[in-house]
């Protein structure tokens, strides 16, 4: 079987090459071109990139004017454009727009709202402007409150982009040192383990890690995992396997951080949170993209008895986070949730999505496995009756969707994992649209 | 004379206690009180916390509607509830708002106009969301070009919240551990240095430095430097005297990082960056907090070798950064800065304040020195005819200043400089008004 190492990390799985500008012709040619200035850092989606101009609820558009489904942005989770938010953030930038250290109502309404979402003993938020830093001050406040330097991955996690956090996310590129006090456990890939029971299999790994570190004199201090394994492939695994996890990480010491980036908000259908599912209360919560719609809004949720090891020491200031604005956005996202019953939307339509894939792969193998939960999906794409990973027909496979029009990506070890993640307002005529694209894309391809 | 450890840092300057909440009344007393759930990271101003629910160009507005003039925050650098950054982010909100994984003009634009400010060696820029972001992503790309990990910054530093960064910024406060590899030269204190031809003194301390981490086996990567030192006191001292600074640190094989969040777009008036002021090329530049007068957005511009030995490894993707909203946001502050030529306007109104202030200090002699560039000074309370720092009667000047509904803060290594740092629209009666009120509140203190 193809070797995780051969693969190049999830940033780079769909991605233009300005080797290729050239073969780019006009506006769009010199549009690209001029993304020099940026640096080689910076990547576009797709062979022939995309030059989006307008969305609106599902639906984005090139400047030709030119429609696609969006099956996998979830920043936008309430919609592109969505009007709730643009008259919040409006109205809020005509009245004021400071920081934390003047009182205001919106950080406390939004703070009263999210805690109330949350486990009782997870009392205390903090704000920030993105994930990385959520998950870089979670981190250190793990690490001060048990006294050790070991935080525990999956080999395929993605967690941010600051110093701290590059090191704990091995999926950002096989060239980027790690963390020297970090470790891997494999992905849990669960259609190559066999089972969705993989609790035990879980705690073994987590335990041989744990008894890793030991042995090069690192204290634990907790694992840091996304409940559905994103950047790893999408995996949901039965509900509930990581109870046995979180009760073997507080035996050891450690603390159990949810990095709720992704499937926090309603992702999943189970529950606001990504963790209900498995019916766990971890000690640290994190939480990004989809807050406030695309307004940087970031946050971390905590114990307050871990949170008070970090603060005996530490005074925190986050300039722009928790303003008024980013507050007015992320309200909006909540109101806008519980108006139009989200979650439960999302439950009803991920189940929808769920059984047409399943019911396209029956006549396609190449989709080896098809898994989900709510509008959060993982299609693996394989030769046909194996296990074995085919990122090449994966990616031609995004490619001929956005042909018809419908915008997705990559993920997984091995880059050949469809990620299927649209805004929750996703209805049935989005269903429709992308069953019927995703077929044509197959027979398109011979598949 | 006082020691700077004796000090808790510019959090601590002027900040509320949480045990002082049952002298607060009313509202107030419940919205201080919601705050618990903030957690113990979070500081309020003054000692009788405000509730600001307005603001209009330099002037704020609390519950009471009680009006107060803004000598403080620089984030609302155009003006508190600018209309033409509202407008801006409105109709960007209106269109789409995606990240830079498509093609977006706005962040091609603003890029093209920043990099057009700086000096051509500067050639690259790349986005996010924080000034701590930028500072975390510029060190690492210091780091990896020199093959150092040695950076110096000055005693009383504050370059952000990131683990990384949070190492190299000692004014977070004394408890705080610093990075291994981190050293310190003494603040740049003018005032008490007797001179402000400072250049021969700060090329002996970085010399001094850079031999110590030598001795520890330590490679020197670089400075870290905001030109004009804004938490230690804001000592703008003889332009050009960082020239023989950044020749040093060149010669000794190091990368000088300018951090412009504070002294960046126009505040120091000599010109649209701090640096310009001493004639000098930084290696990199970031910049955060006024780009886009409170919408999250900062940089890193960078030469593109230093760059590329970061790019060569590592893929850097940020979500919300230089997204189609907050390029919108920056771009109307630029476009704001060129219609209303706001670079002269803060030189001149500088000029102004500076020489009032300076009248004040003549008849208070509590105003030990009278400092600054542009709209951004420094005065330093102290004991009468010396310059031992009167941190006690600084901090009641910025109460009774309170009183008198001016809205100012503190930093410096004895937290007793008054920082002056209006927002730049900043105008005449803006003047006569903190010119009357610390005059009436000098009086009222008996000084």
């Amino acid at each position: 079987m193809t070797e995780p190492e051969e693969n190049v990390g999830i940033l780079e799985s769909n991605s233009f090459s300005m080797s290729r500008l050239d073969e780019l012709d006009g506006n769009l040619h010199d549009l690209v071109a001029r993304r020099e200035a940026l640096g080689p850092c910076y990547r576009l989606f797709y062979q022939h990139p995309l030059h989006l101009v307008r969305g609106r609820g599902t639906r984005l558009f090139d400047a030709d004017g030119t429609e696609y489904l969006d099956m996998y942005n979830n920043i936008p989770s309430m919609g592109h454009s969505n009007p709730y938010v643009t008259r919040a953030v409006t109205e809020q930038l005509g009245l004021i727009n400071t920081h934390t250290r003047y009182v205001h109502e919106n950080i406390l309404d939004y703070a009263d709202a999210l805690l109330a979402r949350l486990p009782q003993e997870i009392d205390r938020i903090m704000f920030m402007c993105s994930g990385s830093e959520a998950n870089d001050l979670a981190v250190r406040c793990a690490q001060l409150y048990t006294g050790g330097e070991g935080i525990i991955v999956t080999a395929e996690a993605y967690h941010g982009n600051t110093a701290l956090i590059s090191g704990l996310s091995p999926s950002i590129g096989r060239d980027v040192p790690m963390s020297r006090t970090m470790r891997m456990i494999p992905t849990p890939d669960t259609f190559r383990l066999g089972t969705e029971e993989i609790g035990e299999w879980m705690c073994a790994r987590v335990s041989e890690q744990i008894a890793d570190m030991r042995r090069h004199g690192i204290k634990f201090a907790g694992v840091l995992f996304d409940d559905i394994f994103s950047s790893d492939g999408v995996i949901p695994g039965t509900p509930g396997f990581l109870a046995p996890v979180v009760e073997l990480v507080h035996k050891e010491g450690g603390l159990y951080l949810a990095d709720e980036v992704q499937p926090g908000f309603c992702r999943t259908g189970a529950g606001f949170w990504g963790f209900e599912r498995h019916g766990i209360t971890p000690d640290i919560v994190t939480m990004g993209k989809p807050m406030a719609n695309g307004i940087a809004c970031s946050a971390m949720a905590i114990r307050h008895e871990v949170l008070d090891a970090f603060a005996a020491k530490n005074p925190y200031f986050n300039t722009f986070a928790g303003n008024p604005v980013a507050m007015a956005a992320a309200k909006a996202v909540l109101a806008y949730i519980d108006e139009f019953g989200m979650l439960e939307h999302t439950r009803v339509m991920g189940e929808k999505l769920l059984g047409a894939v399943g019911e396209v792969a029956k006549a396609h193998p190449a989709l080896g496995d098809v898994r989900g939960s709510g509008l959060f999906m993982g299609v693996d794409i394989v030769e046909p009756g194996t296990t074995e990973p085919d990122r090449a027909l994966a990616v031609r496979l995004i490619e001929q969707l956005r042909e018809n029009r419908v915008l997705i990506s990559l993920c997984g070890p091995y880059g050949s994992v469809l990620k299927v993640r649209p805004p929750l307002v996703f209805d049935d005529a989005d269903l429709d649209f992308f069953v019927g694209a995703l077929e044509k894309s197959l027979v398109e391809l011979g598949k």
